[in-house]
């Protein structure tokens, strides 16, 4: 490994490697919160607790049907540290743009970040704004990228990728791959005919009163980069549990499944924006479900699947095979994501591998 | 202005105005602290207060004598909340990399910000790595960018570019000109025969004791983009007074100075990365003084100035014109910096403008 590629960056395996084995071996004494998408500290002399993350827009195509680099930053950022538990509360920006970038479109883009800080109630605290001189071979086209780190007082404690038990629900909070479809139908220019709008929201709103009540998260993720499949590989690995899913419970639009089969995607690798998945002991599934409904952006959640880490071979009703005895068998599934399929059979799902698509980032 | 030019990224006046202009008609209902490099935050239930700031590094060399983007963007950001009376405590940093950057020269940048890390005590929360397809004409020269965020504990209050009082003392840290000086000579591949370094450093470890002090101080500002004739154009704005300063006690190298006479460049306008300007009651000077010098970066620390609000006229000695009115000239001197030569004649330092040279960022 010599040079940075594009799949060092893409969100998949490659990703995770390239921070393994590049970054972390300098950083990991200095980095308690590794294998989140979010860090905490606290007050010195209470039990105040915050919640922090960062995260660099560098999106193709800028502007998109339901949202924009603008809108997508301040959400991506927002929902960062909601799922720590986090409500987000304070922002810093940071402009990085190419010269000769169109002062109007810069415009509608700080609108855009404007509107969705409103929403929040987010108060920015820093900006930054550096141009860069121009670099684009294509004259007409101009970039824009945007780092956002929010800040947030932490409502809700012990979220981790690491926490998942035996038995915990895994639950959707909406339909997946609206985000992923859309940019790449925008990308390859057969955007014009289709419906799917990107999902890109600020999902504190619907989990405010899940952070509220008294229901423990064990788990808590937005479906970004790399999709369903990443954060449920990302859990089955760091909480050391096997997940099972079944496609029958996960929601995905007609269109959007229509644009998977003919372009050949993968609906559980498509990014999404609006979504997330909780895990979370099964006697509150029924709860935290209904809480979810009440908000716009909850409407579709359900339980997918759950977590599996004791006598997988018979949660999985997996049969024995005489080749293999039941320890080799519960170790291929340990650390695993397996998904039953509407035929009633079981396969991995795999994290995405190699460079995803479309590259959203 | 119909599209970004590189002077509004420069840190000069231009870049003042396009902020004003094209952001805060958006942000200022929801930017504290739009005139500061740093905002505030409180716990909600004590006295505890944090300061953060962020800042993109899209620097040209990457590496230079004296330090590199990765020493830069960690000493930058934790001198911003320095700047506020903080204790740079955590770093969020996100990685914008162009595809085909060697992985060498990034595990160089890595160490030197886990360097600059460990020098700091400070906590790493969260991390982001983007890559992008490869933009740039010339094959072998690939570039990164870093966003870093600091966030720090309040140590000392009620800093700010607006309460500089009449009377106060300007206090200089160090010799200014050194960051801005070496970065010209690299891009223009003539540094080889000169010793001239970037100062490039964490200002923190000097400042912690006057921080502990009773000193109050009024303005504090790292001289980075635009040198020390930006910080002090800022104050003399937001503070409403005429800042007077003596060229005589402005310490700068023999070979900078050198290199800005032959080169047509203004020492005053030149980046600092590890020199600050302080203003502060008369009363607690000397005591200041004695703190700075106490510490390797402070070693030069000296008197150069003082702010005067009331009766300008008499405190900066000027000769009544019998053409204007005293009222007149009051307002003429108001909001401006005056540089006192080493012949004896005054001359308003003015805000850098157009585009800064060297392009540092």
């Amino acid at each position: 490994m010599d040079i940075v590629t594009l799949s060092h960056g893409s969100g998949g395996i490659n990703s995770a490697h390239f921070i393994q084995n590049i970054f972390m071996p300098f950083f990991q004494d200095m980095m308690p919160f590794a294998n989140e998408d979010s860090g905490i500290f606290r007050a010195n002399d209470n039990n105040e607790k915050y919640v922090t993350s960062t995260d660099s827009y560098t999106i193709n195509p800028i502007f998109f049907e339901g949202g924009d680099i603008g809108k997508l930053c301040v959400c991506g950022s927002a929902n960062d540290v909601a799922m720590m538990g986090g409500k987000p509360t304070y922002l810093n920006i940071a402009f990085i743009i190419e010269e000769g970038f169109k002062i109007q479109e810069l415009k509608k883009i700080i609108e855009s970040i404007a509107c969705e800080c409103k929403k929040l109630d987010l108060q920015i605290l820093a900006a930054d704004t550096k141009v860069l001189p121009t670099f684009n071979k294509d004259l007409e086209k101009k970039n824009i990228f945007i780092n956002t780190t929010c800040i947030g007082m932490l409502e809700k404690v012990n979220i981790s990728a690491a926490s998942i038990q035996h038995e915990d629900c895994i639950i959707l909070s909406g339909k997946i791959g609206n985000h992923g479809a859309r940019i790449f139908l925008e990308q390859n220019n057969i955007a014009l005919e289709s419906a799917i709008k990107s999902d890109c929201a600020s999902l504190y709103p619907m989990l405010s009163k899940l952070f509220a009540s008294e229901i423990p998260l064990h788990a808590l993720r937005d479906a970004t980069r790399g999709g369903l499949a990443s954060v449920l590989n990302e859990w089955a690995i760091s909480s050391k549990v096997c997940i099972e899913v079944n496609e029958e419970y996960i929601n995905i639009d007609e269109e959007v499944r229509g644009v998977c089969e003919i372009l050949g995607l993968e609906a559980y690798d498509l990014a999404n924006e609006g979504v997330c998945v909780l895990a979370l002991p099964q006697e509150y599934a029924t709860q935290a479900i209904t809480i979810l409904q009440e908000h716009e952006l909850g409407k579709y959640a359900k339980i997918i699947g759950k977590a599996i880490q004791k006598d997988i071979i018979n949660n999985l009703k997996l049969a024995h095979s005489s080749m293999q005895d039941s320890e080799t068998l519960e170790k291929m599934y340990l650390q695993r994501v397996v998904l039953q399929t509407k035929y009633g059979s079981k396969r991995f799902l795999e994290y995405p591998q190699g460079e995803l698509l479309p590259r959203i980032c």
